[in-house]
């Protein structure tokens, strides 16, 4: 049991009973992980019990895990899709009728309830890519960057490490103007989208960051793209773009530019390894193959791609060309890292009738070290010096008794029930599966009422 | 709350805050659902508030909910078989080692706790696909359906209402002897297997009830397909059967017989309306259209298609030419009934690549009223005569808070977690989330580590 005053600790000590100690070491049992502001100072093996003032950590912990893919205000959508069939239609209809009617007030406090929900399911960091920039018609607010500034807070409160991945929008397809609902989403110009970028640096803390992200090569000319990538380079910011989620992309990128998506943005300097290619679902042997040579990350988010009937992403290959794959929850249809994590190599089952593509420890590193690096953490590792992020999930019940691989069993069959322990940056952001700060299924119905009561 | 005490009710009264009466009526707030010697005597709606006497079921209950296919010692394997890259290979490899060392008192012991973990999960009904019969080498035990009697044991102890397939199995492949391991699910012959069977009228009851399984058409010659099925049409039993699971299976009958295993299965007399082909996952369209034709069951077994690699069975055109599907957890990769039923409809989005080819209310006929008649029960729905057996889902929790559509967010974004209240034949099994007569986690810990210590 920890005290719900251990939400404020700063400095602690915690005592796993076992821990996730990465692909070479292992599951050990017995590790003290020591933190000093925010980082861990010490990891130490073979600790038979728990030494005087440490809290014990019940069950397998695991290295911070991160959800390097959010769009939150979709999670408002969730149970709200499947009406007349539930077609792609259905789903977007409903989802720019939720991006018309948010206010600053509104987007805060459902971001505040959807963070808590990801951070009672196991998740200590999210990418938020966010595109909701702007009042509706496309009105500025008096700080540009309001919307902005309210994810961070959002995230502050339900204690999650944040990178704001700041998405450039100009366009409404190649070539095509803005609908009106997507006026929100535009600065216009990609100067003035890195002007209002500029302006968020004050925000950045020890578990803020602002990354950079071109929304697709749809939304965004070549020439801004190339824009957009200068900046994350100047900046030292990492970058993301949706990539190859539906065929329709490529045969557009390709009619109009003559090239796939992934190669219009290796052409303008956006592909290396602080990129992360979202979805890559449908790519070819060459896209494969750049994305592997810049070590990039690609952030699979599976049940998303289940749900918008995406496809299933080359993830095998990816992964020996030398690629980073990561995860996200993405549209929020459920939260649950643990079948994010697990459906990269179960939908490369179905794709390729096969078992064992992907050890348990190569997914457990793209929940955790490869979603970090996504988001331009030096974290999702239990390692001296790292952010001090993690996830003690129960071992003691149902779903996960009479295992003897006890990595393995957690990520093939954990549910986010079973996350007992949230610390970020040496906080305590969930204690015996509840968030120590907020009522999250009443923050969760009431900021998804008030959405829908305007809209 | 319920009171522990009423499990041992058997005539009662329960109002349901909301529940789910079908595709046609949808879910109504204010049910009262009345039971008298297990089966549901009154289904009133528009109760404005809780009878007196009436048991409070808060959140959304839907009818029973049956596991149409279960292999239940395979539950001994979660968390076990990613080793060495966790092939198939491996899979089996585990399997048959459990097969092999499992005991009457074993058995029982691993039956009980994952019976009982499904009740949790929200099953109420098991259909249980039995080859385990004999001893080690293929020793008879002294009472010959010593196996099978101890499953009815299981079951009953747990509280789910239990169909015992009992499954003829023959040959180790088409014109193949049995492999030792085997030797334990032979009877020797089909008169042998109908002896056996036919021992086991005096377990049926009220909750249990006896149907046939041809293993599949790799373990049981065309002769012996029809003799079982013909026992089953004498006895009024369902008939289920293993049918193209994986291309290797389709191509050696082919080979063999000339034909598809569905085409085989179907000259032998045993594709009729009362015949479920479990997994029919690669099929021709003759298949498709001679099980629509018979109206017959396709139990989709999604979570452990995905982790054997299977692949995706046509559900869309099956549900067209006129087959029911059904669900089932089979090899217990996860028991998640919520998974079971919407990755029907998800994983036919992988492959189909668009949205909304199943409407959630035929995801909840597969998941209730198709299963239960599978299984060969009045049941799966809550009409006047049917069993007693429903399920209550809490929605006041993080996954499905905000939800409008609470039917389609139950089945899209609802976990076993959230499962409240189970009650089957009229006797409440799950109360509050917990079981009410076993500690399943506890009970499942000590029965796999029994296996593993002896193989």
């Amino acid at each position: 049991m920890i005290s719900r005053d251990s939400a404020r600790h700063y400095l602690g000590t915690y005592w796993c009973e076992q821990a996730w100690l990465g692909a070479d070491r292992g599951v050990m049992a017995g590790v003290r992980l020591s933190v000093e502001g925010g980082a861990l100072t010490a990891v130490e093996t073979g600790v038979g019990s728990v030494p005087p003032g440490a809290t014990r950590l019940a069950g397998l912990t695991l290295p911070g895990i991160a959800n390097a893919h959010s769009h939150v205000f979709h999670r408002a959508l969730r149970g709200r899709t499947h009406g007349d069939g539930g077609t792609f239609w259905t789903w977007r209809d409903r989802m720019y009728e939720a991006a018309a009617v948010l206010d600053p007030d509104g987007y805060e406090a459902l971001a505040t309830a959807v963070f808590a929900e990801m951070a009672l399911a196991g998740y200590t960091a999210v990418g938020e890519f966010h595109y909701l920039h702007h009042g509706p018609g496309g009105t500025r607010y008096t700080d540009p960057n309001e919307m902005g500034s309210r994810l961070v807070a959002a995230a502050t409160r339900a204690g999650l490490r944040l990178t704001l991945l700041d998405a450039c929008y100009l366009h409404g397809g190649i070539g095509r103007p803005l609908a009106p609902v997507q006026q929100r989403f535009s600065d216009g110009s990609v100067n003035a989208w890195a002007e209002r970028v500029g302006g968020l640096a004050p925000l950045a803390g020890p578990t803020v960051t602002v990354g950079a992200a071109v929304h697709s090569v749809r939304a965004v000319d070549p020439g801004s793209i190339a824009a957009v990538a200068a900046w994350a380079g100047e900046h030292g910011a990492v970058l993301h773009a949706h990539v190859s989620e539906q065929p329709a992309e490529n045969e557009a990128c390709v009619a109009a530019h003559g090239c796939t998506p992934v190669e219009l943005l290796d052409r303008c300097g956006a592909v290396h390894d602080r990129f992360t290619a979202v979805h890559a679902t449908h790519l070819t042997a060459d896209d494969i193959d750049r994305l592997g040579r810049a070590t990039a990350g690609c952030c699979f988010c599976p049940t998303t791609e289940r749900d918008l009937a995406d496809g299933i992403g080359p993830s095998t290959a990816l992964r020996d060309a030398g690629a980073r794959l990561c995860i996200g929850s993405d549209s929020h249809a459920v939260i649950d890292p643990f079948e994010e994590a697990r459906a990269i190599e179960l939908d490369e089952r179905l794709a390729a009738l096969h078992r064992g593509s992907h050890r348990p420890d190569q997914l457990l590193d793209a929940a955790t070290r490869h979603g970090y690096r996504s988001l331009g953490w030096a974290g999702g590792e239990l390692v001296v010096g790292a952010v001090a992020d993690f996830v003690t999930v129960d071992t003691d019940n149902v779903r996960l008794a009479g295992a003897d691989d006890v990595a393995a069993a957690v990520i093939f069959s954990a549910a986010p029930a079973d996350v007992r322990h949230v610390v970020v940056d040496g906080r305590v952001v969930v204690a015996d599966g509840r968030h120590v700060a907020i009522d999250v299924a009443g923050a969760l119905a009431s900021s998804i009422t008030a959405v829908w009561d305007v809209a």
